[in-house]
């Protein structure tokens, strides 16, 4: 098996090797999540796969060798306040992490970094991701960007399967697989089941991925805290999907490297 | 023309009357916003569309009767911070109106209110009532909702004329139409000219609508301020669209009143 | 009944438009409350006749064409915490509504406003009110100046009845008279009754309107929450009490686009 | 000279015999201020003022034995921010203060105590105190009393000259002549001069004491600082203008012993 | 015996005095706590020790006159969230009073101070101090130094008595003699007893005074609020004790006054 | 060369797992610093120390098996505001950090941990460590503790070489030759030479490591922003120190799981 390449890090570097980067450099910060994520999978997994995807895409990229990226050391604590119930749980306020957020963009203007590009594998950080791409861009003139690994359900994205009625949302059959394909031995997948709130289908406007959200809680659907279903999962799914997404990671890196805003045309 | 219901308002009432409101009441609030809107449509546009909308929808609601629904004073000054260069805009910063959303939720609880429903008639509204929407749930016990007047082209939603080409998001030929529907005395037409940053186009994965979103702010593309194409905007467009709008809404205020969390099903 | 003239908005002009208002436009904004008033009116009558009594100033303000004027959007939710307690009110906290208004005056500075006016209905705003006087005039060089409709009967003004004991402060004679004049659909005359905490008239230091201020919660007199004698109150009153009032802010806007701080005299 | 009796000092307390102080001591805070006040005064002379008064007057109350009362440590820096342009003021800004302020009531709470008179020396105070006064009664249900020293004549007090026309509000013929009284060592009378704005008196609403409040700086009358008249300031004025207010002073921490909040009568 | 020079105070002069201060001037701040000091010390021990030293140090060190000094007001009420269960104690949040702090250093930057000296009379006030003299030296320029009165045990400085372990931090024999030193009338060494929490020294490395320091509360050790061996307390090694401290801090002060941060060698 | 333990991680746990802990488990908080640290160290320095450290320590600590122990994901972003200055450089604020400390104080109670201990490899972290020590502690009931991988000689620790004067605090010899132990690959001796601020020394009181501490930013001392001698830096010395550091970990990690505080004796 060849060594795969090794992301270059921006902790890696001195503070005059910073200095010297590219002034189009494209860094990227995975935001991940502590959280409850059922009885078969670790508090670990969504900052696991942002990590591993942002790594394995950084590295990817650099490789190709068509745009000047580094990978920052991700976020693991962030906005998990939907699972706040539960232990294993490590959540920051909404405040505290926009603040870390605004901290961090100030912080990248003073290292001379003009391009960021969030790679987000909480469904619970998009809307404060959002809220953060504008306040450091109006603050500090940095072009940020806002990646999911892959979209979730509920947000425009598509369910691993079918029969998870697209509320394959937190635990479900693509997460678990993902992990059986990363951290097989951080999965127990005798305890993984089915939690679908079906009837949600029952519903025309209100629901995941519908245009009217609905502020929940994970325990809202019982006291399991996985929303989706498990069963079945493996890991070259797992591996289809993260592949994918890396590969997908890889174009982004390379558009953020050479986005301009375009201005209007005004015929 | 027959006069059309009005709506029940929340403020119209006593305190006692508030509190023997039906338990499951929907309260809505309207999200405006006070923002430059180009040269050709008044600062207020936003905020006159969301009020507009669900006054109409509320008291469509209440005439219908499946539903106990009251309408909230609406919240002029919202999150327009892509807008903060320009004369006209007043804006409330994330925090501020954080807050303000937060502070409202407290006292609806006081009020016994347990269903609030935020109408949105501002884009830059939609990644913070979606973390509002969490918050009010999770310290206040409110089963939230958020919905948009229409969801903006860079949200999922599609543009009023197809050659806007998903950008018509802001000043465009929709919001003119509506507003030509709704105070034409207040629209100058002959400054509405085609304002449309096609050069965006050339991105696959970064753009409005798009999987990866980007921090922009407004005189980005060009210093007029408006996104989108707003020559042809016509008064009939926006009363149609207007009154799908309503007509939804009216769905969605009928669903929030019945709507329960399911528990997730498990075999 | 001649039509009303209607008051220039802010809110109903481009954002080109705003920009060339002449240097010394007074821009108005009311201060509303939503608040409990007891059983007999509406949780909306400071804002409702901050809001009635400020537009009808600005319009009449500017057919005299002695002031350039605009009228803001005007604020509902504002700092009622006296009446937390009870349902109806919504109340922001005083460190919400100081951001929120400083957060205006940043707003207008960046729109070439410099006087701005505050019109309040609500008599636990005007505290604030002044710290925000200084504070935006400080910050945002913007001179600023604090009316009330009336003065409050606690606050150096006078009540609407003698009997009253200058203790008519919160839903009694004047303010329901008002109503009466304004908004008569609202009011429920027949649950107005006398609630006058007599008793204070035994400190001679201590209490409404005396040179000794103290805290107090509108349910520390009695669960009614309403503070003043209501009966009697009738619509003649309520518009002559309105006319004058208006009357006197038309000569405050006046006053107010021609104020310039004097320098000290130096013999 | 007779030696004058010592007043009562919770700082001089340990903590039992503060755990012992009966029900209804009232606790009596000094507020002060360290700003400019022109060539003639030390920057000290309202935290002078405010706790001579404050330690006179708790001494004479105890000694006259009808009330329990003890002397809290007075703050000598709060919100000077019209002074802030200038050497010499230490100030607060709004929300500083505030948690300062609430930080005291929350731990006078824990003390046991239930009563606090707020003595302040500087009209700067005034408004931020009155929010104080509320937010501690609802917060920590203490019974709370704002008091001047004497009322400054912008807030409905007089002034100590009649020719200095309402407007001796700082460092003028009042606070020269009372610190000739208590400092003389710190007075410059050789560089006290007249500076009174005094074509403020062209405006009918708006000025020092008059309905219309406006958002002024101490420079914005010009650079030397003060606005008053203090020639002619003696030490004889400030002598009985001093008891006086001291003798009112007692008189008020008498009736905050015996206050109880009123029900409203209702027949 | 001869009157002690009195400290010249910052706050005794007028504005233009203190703009005309020498720009080397060491402006000295003490910083005491109100708090819990067991039954035998007034809750004032901390303040009263903290300024008592300041005052003293400062007269004579301006009796010298190496050094241009001023003392500045000292703040009371600091961080005692150790003591914050016990009656007595009045104490800020950390944010509160790192806000004061920023908010006396901004202040003092106007003033056109550049040395600014914390005297500290509190333990639990040394690590936020630590936060206050980078803050304050980042943000306003100023040259900051935080000194201790004495060390205490628990930070490297050593107890009164060798048989208080180490652990004579609170309340204990060094701080109980200095009180009958300072304020003989406020000490009632009839209820000093023993209170070691002597089972401390079973731990090698946590504890106070020792490398891992840990989060402790006054009442974890028992009810009685201090920590130390006040029996045997006496007045003469207190007056030794303070003299030595005095002594220290004038040498202090002369050494802030010449200080310059050395640039490093660099052979 | 024989496989070290892999460290039992928090994250690796799923949330039933880490509800049955055990209730005396310590759980460990690394806490690094992503900042300059001069041309031949990388801005990871502190990080990669405190997490390989507490790593080692952890894992050590569970193999001997006399404490429950967990390690937590560490946080990269701390308190570096004294390199600020620099590219490089990623810094929280005091407070952005102290309300990360306390979300995650919040999250292990609810996780069901009591035992908290920081294991911090940058010294610009310790005093706002001391902070949160006691806040989680008050707030929480977590029993905190909070290391130094090795003390910092300015903080009473030792430098690494005698000829470093007590002044190795940043980028010194201790440090790099750490760094050649644990990741030679991301030292460049070829830029490491002497910086140190010898003129220090003529200061008695204050100083690095003195009893009067000083506000510095580490550009103070020059542009090259590390503090020490470099030069000679080996990795054999950094195993020692390594070793030496972990061995000592292991001790506090048992003795913070049999912690309890003791009470006073009383005799």
């Amino acid at each position: 098996m060849p060594v795969p390449p090794r992301a270059p890090r921006f902790v890696d570097l001195t503070a005059p090797a910073i200095a010297a980067l590219p002034a189009d450099t494209v860094a990227v910060l995975p935001l991940g999540a502590i959280e409850q994520h059922g009885p078969h999978l670790p508090v670990s997994t969504d900052f696991v796969i942002a990590t591993e995807a942002a790594e394995a895409a950084v590295a990817a990229a650099a490789q190709r060798g068509h745009a000047s990226v580094v990978l920052l050391e991700g976020l693991a604590y962030t906005k998990s306040d939907e699972h706040a119930w539960s232990p294993g749980t490590i959540w920051l306020s909404w405040d505290t992490l926009m603040r870390v957020l605004v901290d961090i963009g100030r912080s990248l203007q003073t290292s001379g970094i003009t391009r960021l590009l969030f790679v987000n594998g909480h469904g619970g950080n998009s809307a404060l991701g959002q809220v953060a791409n504008r306040e450091l861009r109006r603050r500090f003139g940095l072009q940020t960007f806002f990646a999911h690994l892959s979209l979730p359900a509920d947000q425009g994205g598509t369910s691993s399967r079918e029969d998870e009625l697209g509320m394959g949302i937190h635990g479900g059959h693509g997460e678990t697989s993902l992990m059986l394909h990363l951290r097989p031995d951080l999965v127990h997948l005798e305890h993984a089941g089915r939690r679908v709130p079906e009837a949600l289908t029952a519903y025309r406007h209100i629901g995941f991925g519908k245009p009217v959200s609905f502020g929940w809680l994970s325990d809202d659907f019982g006291p399991d805290g996985y929303i989706g279903d498990a069963t079945g999962a493996d890991a070259d799914a797992g591996k289809a999907r993260f592949e994918a997404a890396v590969g997908t990671l890889v174009e982004v890196i390379e558009e953020a490297a050479r986005f301009e805003v375009p201005r209007s045309s005004a015929p």
